[in-house]
């Protein structure tokens, strides 16, 4: 690229037609002039050859992404990371929105995320550094998809859960038990107040546990459950597999009593649940498997928002995502980013239930109803339901306890000496004392 | 995790059956006990719970992975990274070697890629640095995946090419051109000398280039060009859409005339190309977009021969990866890690073809070869054949004029005076003098 060819990758938003791109943030670290970075970032992420030998032809104005906004700054310590074979020189941190055209690929999601996170952002001349920080898109392009069948509103119909958070238990010991003693824990977690019992995101269809007995198991205990309780139980079955078997799992496990399926993104890839939600009669529910391993590094990567956006219009209701505290390592910002992501408004399309967890328990829960200031969340423990040491209908029941404390604007460490459950669960999962 | 609770998870190899376990090699960075921190990644990634509140019984023998192989060092420094939110203390460096039963999940991708690169791994208490470095599978494991239908020898005998690298070329402009004048280009390029003309990863079934009308056009310039030099040549078709298009897409391109279709694997999902083998009538080519967002910081994410070993797992015939150079930024070794994955021996699996690219040129051929020794390898060069100031055929006559220099003996750079084409090629693309 010469110094000519750069002003053909920059533009003004006013120029553009809106609903013709996509919007990208990304920061980035450059060695050189930034502004031939930023436009040989668009350059490679679309037309990265824009004319014929020999034939007076310009592909940019159409097909070219463009460069809207770019703050450089100089960074004279170098790059924040080590990247082996980056180039070297003088370097620069950069924020940049591009306007990507989607009629370069259409409403397609691989090829989307091969436009926005593939070789063209990850090697474009001088930027070893770059992450995906946000991306939004036009009415007309989300109108393309069918985002989420039920959403907040329809799960809390399902449930007939209103005005409070939804209440998920991942059944304990994830693996390894055969369907009738998994059922029995799991309706013991709904006598206990669980709304959705559901299946570890490692229980597959495994010969030990057929997803076809584990259903039939389970999904009985859900109507014995809500017999004796009288509010609906739900019983959420991990249908990931080869992307062949999940609408037939997804039937199975529906026929059998799952009230709603589960699916670990990523590992099965986004295009598989946009084909799922065409099939599904229940609400899906989407897990955060291998999203960390691009995510988790500051300034490198893809920012888990941009999967959450993406998971929503891929057709998820509900979206479990790593949560708070030290234990998921996540900055609360970013999970707050990604419970906007899920609620905010987003064309025609449902808002999915965010479900922030990992290790949580009954004395978790006040702090994520603080910082989420809504109750469309969903509340995820697994240990602190299953290996509460009264057992399961205890586990859950202390987790209600707690939320009736909050309910009642209390602070539930200040509520914890009674009832038994709550207490047991302070004594077994809060802080050391001793 | 009590300290009587580590033994649980740690073996030695001879007391497992091998044919049942997954090895994963990962190095990480842990806070605290390095014994502990093993022990909890290997309970995260299996059964995190191991019994049932109140009944006697424990699910580690069966079904916890077990460290077999732990090495510990002090990094007085600290952790590698700036990971938000991560444990405080004293740091080790670790390498460990982890025996995976894989009946946990079975011989199915998405739930591979869950156990090994899931929330078990990154979220293990202790351990914000890790890498999946690298992976190990018994024979009667692979013995479940169909691997490679073509393989190296299916290629050459289908472009009757043989003791010679495969030349692959990216017509360019890689977006934007309809499908008359793109199959102009590809006959240029096929009379020049290529084998292989192919679409670039993030050319779509667009409406301004159906892969229809494309593969129609492009298929008859490549019998054009076979009749006019004797020698078969192919059309590879990127046939990268939603999951339920593949096949669709395959049986279309291949009806009308691609010789061969290339899949982005990661934004379509491995699984994906694991359904597409099984119906493909030829060769699968995977390309690489997405992979560098968690595999190019060092000790952290996962190594890219873990993904190329399964792509040659799910069924391609030939993986494009980043190649040498500091355009591509990957470690020399790294790339080599890949070539190897792709070619030594794994089971009965075929092998597949390595094609590491990235800014390639007449010029950059002998460091290819010279790096690789072996002649089982493709290049594939875009704007060195499709930029090529005189035009595409003399683009693609300097690459094998390149190749008639190697094949004697030669260094290219030594020979670029004459013929013309790899002269002009020099003097476009290569080291400026002036």
């Amino acid at each position: 690229m010469v110094p000519d060819d750069i002003a053909g990758f920059f533009a003004r938003r006013a120029e553009l037609d809106a609903e013709a791109h996509l919007e990208l943030d990304f920061t980035f670290e450059c060695v050189g002039d930034p502004r031939l970075a930023a436009a040989h970032l668009c350059s490679e992420q679309s037309t990265a050859q824009w004319r014929r030998v020999g034939v007076d032809e310009d592909f940019r104005p159409r097909f070219g992404a463009k460069v809207l906004d770019l703050e450089a700054t100089p960074r004279p310590s170098g790059f924040s990371y080590p990247v082996p074979n980056a180039p070297s020189g003088a370097v620069h941190a950069c924020r940049v929105t591009i306007a990507h055209p989607h009629g370069n690929f259409g409403a397609r999601l691989p090829n989307l995320l091969s436009a926005v996170c593939g070789e063209g952002i990850f090697f474009a001349p001088g930027i070893p550094i770059i992450r995906l920080e946000d991306i939004r898109f036009p009415e007309t392009f989300l109108a393309a998809f069918d985002g989420p069948q039920f959403g907040v509103a329809g799960l809390r119909a399902q449930l007939q859960a209103f005005h409070r958070p939804i209440f998920f238990g991942v059944v304990k010991p994830n693996i390894g038990l055969a369907p009738e003693p998994f059922a029995e824990l799991a309706y013991q977690g709904w006598l206990g107040g669980l709304d959705i019992a559901k299946d570890d995101e490692m229980l597959a269809d495994a010969p030990w546990c057929p997803l076809e007995q584990r259903a039939a198991a389970v999904g009985a205990a859900a109507v014995r459950a809500a017999r004796e309780t009288g509010v609906p139980k739900v019983y959420l079955a991990n249908i990931t597999d080869e992307v062949d078997r999940l609408v037939v799992l997804h039937d199975l496990a529906v026929a059998r009593g799952a009230g709603a399926v589960m699916v670990n993104t990523m590992p099965v890839g986004l295009g598989g649940i946009r084909l799922l939600r065409r099939q599904a009669r229940v609400p899906l529910v989407a897990h955060f498997p291998f999203i960390a391993s691009f995510s988790r590094l500051p300034g490198y990567g893809v920012h888990s928002r941009v999967i959450t956006r993406l998971q929503r219009l891929a057709g998820y209701d509900v979206i479990i995502m790593p949560g708070f505290g030290a234990r998921m390592m996540m900055p609360e910002g970013e999970v707050l980013d990604c419970v906007r992501a899920c609620l905010e408004p987003m064309g025609g399309l449902r808002p999915s239930l965010p479900v922030p967890g990992g290790s949580d328990w009954a004395g978790t829960l006040d702090g994520l109803h603080r910082r989420l200031q809504t109750v469309d969340f969903g509340f995820v423990p697994g240990r602190g339901v299953f290996g509460h040491p009264m057992g399961p209908a205890a586990g859950a029941a202390s987790i209600r306890q707690a939320w009736e404390v909050i309910a009642q604007g209390g602070v539930v460490a200040e509520h914890a000496a009674t009832p038994v459950e709550l207490a047991a669960a302070f004594a077994a999962f809060g802080p050391r004392t001793s």
